[in-house]
């Protein structure tokens, strides 16, 4: 990665990608978990692209692959849709897997290393899932466990993030205060956000999402479409803050401010920076 | 179709017509994707209906018949739901269809020709989806495919949309900029709505449901239920647009609205005419 | 119970609950139906609880112990869920049920009937709901049918919600205008809370997983859990009702409301008292 890489220079990328989604619209394919299918559908669309939640497994492998990226995310698993998962990971697609609550159980576990196997172009998750997930992937720290919310600070993650990209050629991208983004060489901060975030359902969700979105208009970089996701998600997050007086009138003005998101606000005040 | 139908005698049959959802409550059965639960039973409430969301086959039998409409969208729909759907849309009561995305596979498509077969009372669309329904059920033009995005204007889907009206028996309504509803004989068109509406996951779903209780209320009239909801939700867009910033903002100002309507505002700003 | 649990004992306990779920976060597991998974997840997060939404059967035996509490709720109940909700009643947390609709089949109320004899900490439900589930308990009324939305007010059903209480052990809460909370022996009655909360889908079930989460941090009191929290997310929408203008702008400001209630308000506000 080149370290001539500014914080201008990013801000110039993640800029061209959102246009880039808002003038292809690309079409994401979501298999994502029943609690977040609302926020995560607005999302995309509030970010131009047009989502389609399918879930059913004789549909995969026709609409599948006429799709741009595809988002799987594994937050209510059940056994009948993990052949649906794993069929949409292999349909030739660039995809995203977003490990919910990983180690909830030993049944979770495995389906996450079984779609690992399936080469996502990025994983993305909180601390905690990254570490789960490494401990079983990689020789690292052992996780602790607490639901989909993290008990980790995502710098905890980090060389445990580096590992996990070398061992599956994944770039893994690990959400907290700080979101690292990591291909196991280089590693991106993405510093835009803000905590009420964590108090609104499946945000972390959404911006898997809007990942595999980035990713469906710059599929041959990953790391970016990634970082800069995140970047524009947490952007919208700052701008909503402003006018929130809670966790839901924060969802309400992020949406709202995805949406509106200009030039101007995205080169400047997108903060993505590599690190050392 | 009484040529004398004027707008202001639209207006005064949108609003007696909404005033009977307020006034009866009626209980609206919906087996709808798994997206638009929560904006579909928020609609049907703020219009004065009673929401139930019930997909269990061992369910249906019994509790379809109390119902006073059925709502069938295969947006999500599995091989386990798609027999619920045809046990409601059997069960006597008056129901709507909606082919959510019915390009996306061969097996969304046959669902929806034998939900079809099931003679509901009106089938909502946009454009894509009654252009590719006609395709297969009468001779038509060729559908093109972009998942549940309409890439068609509701002008494009006219002529097939009499077409299927006139093979099927049902209304068939088509959304768009102009949303046109047509008996196989008479069109009507709808202007009210805004183009934001379509930034916000399952509008179309939500205003499917709301011409769900407007049948139940109506059930001798589908053509006049379903112009009358799709204005009526349209002109709700309308309202909400006036305090909206965004696709979320939007989306509570609009059920906000439809919850507030009054007389004076439906019968004057509703838009719905006779066309050539 | 104490006779001299004044509205200001019942206050300060209201506060001391809320207080205890933002420092302690229980992790709240819940089966819950799918059109309330969004609003009582955000619900959860605002009163400082820990969602977890996992209904498959494979996990529960390895997941529910490691949660704090567990909230069962039948709204859109299947047959390859109710074995799921069986076992994570039987896991050994204290849990909660919420009969939604309980009468649409004869089907969803067998599955209330044996969840029931699972000994539920407590049950909530509407009027209509306790009536019908009494009548098949106990010897009580025969209920009247339609939908989720209730067609009793709480005080009819307060009877029977006593003798459901002596027959089950569970405490039964039943919403209304004044929500009624009784173990069988005695009843407080909650008086916060506005009528518009009605319009908002899924509010019955929020307060169910609100009630989770509160007797997640005093399970050893099931009485004084459940009326704390219906008192609480009753204040949040009396709060939110001051902005709001409609079903929608009062959801968003109730969720805010919870999030921002502080001991001042809390103590000042909450309306619980023992009733005759």
């Amino acid at each position: 990665m080149d370290e001539e890489r500014t914080a201008a220079w990013w801000g110039r990328r993640a800029w061209e990608l959102l246009s880039a989604v808002r003038a292809r619209a690309p079409l994401v394919h979501c298999i994502t978990n029943l609690v977040s299918m609302d926020v995560a559908a607005n999302a995309l669309l509030a970010a131009g692209a047009s989502p389609a939640m399918v879930h059913c497994l004789r549909e995969v492998p026709e609409f599948t692959p006429r799709c741009d990226a595809v988002c799987v995310n594994v937050g209510t698993l059940s056994e009948d849709w993990l052949p649906s998962m794993r069929a949409a990971a292999s349909a030739g697609r660039p995809w995203v897997l977003d490990p919910v609550a990983v180690a909830a159980s030993e049944f979770r576990m495995e389906a996450c290393l079984s779609l690992l196997a399936l080469r996502p172009a990025v994983v993305r998750g909180n601390a905690s899932e990254i570490l789960a997930l490494a401990s079983r992937s990689v020789a690292g720290a052992t996780s602790t466990f607490k639901g989909a919310d993290s008990s980790h600070d995502s710098g905890d993650a980090l060389q445990d993030a580096k590992a996990l990209a070398q061992s599956t050629g994944a770039v893994i991208a690990v959400s907290g205060a700080i979101d690292y983004v990591t291909d196991g060489e280089w590693v991106v901060g993405v510093s835009n956000g803000v905590a009420m975030m964590q108090k609104i359902t499946a945000t972390g969700c959404a911006v898997t999402a809007l990942i595999t979105a980035f990713l469906a208009v710059e599929p041959s970089d990953a790391m970016v479409a990634a970082a800069c996701a995140l970047a524009i998600f947490g952007l919208a997050g700052e701008i909503g803050m402003e006018s929130a007086k809670g966790p839901a009138s924060l969802r309400m003005h992020l949406i709202d401010a995805l949406y509106c998101l200009d030039e101007e606000t995205v080169t400047s005040r997108v903060k993505i920076s590599l690190q050392p």
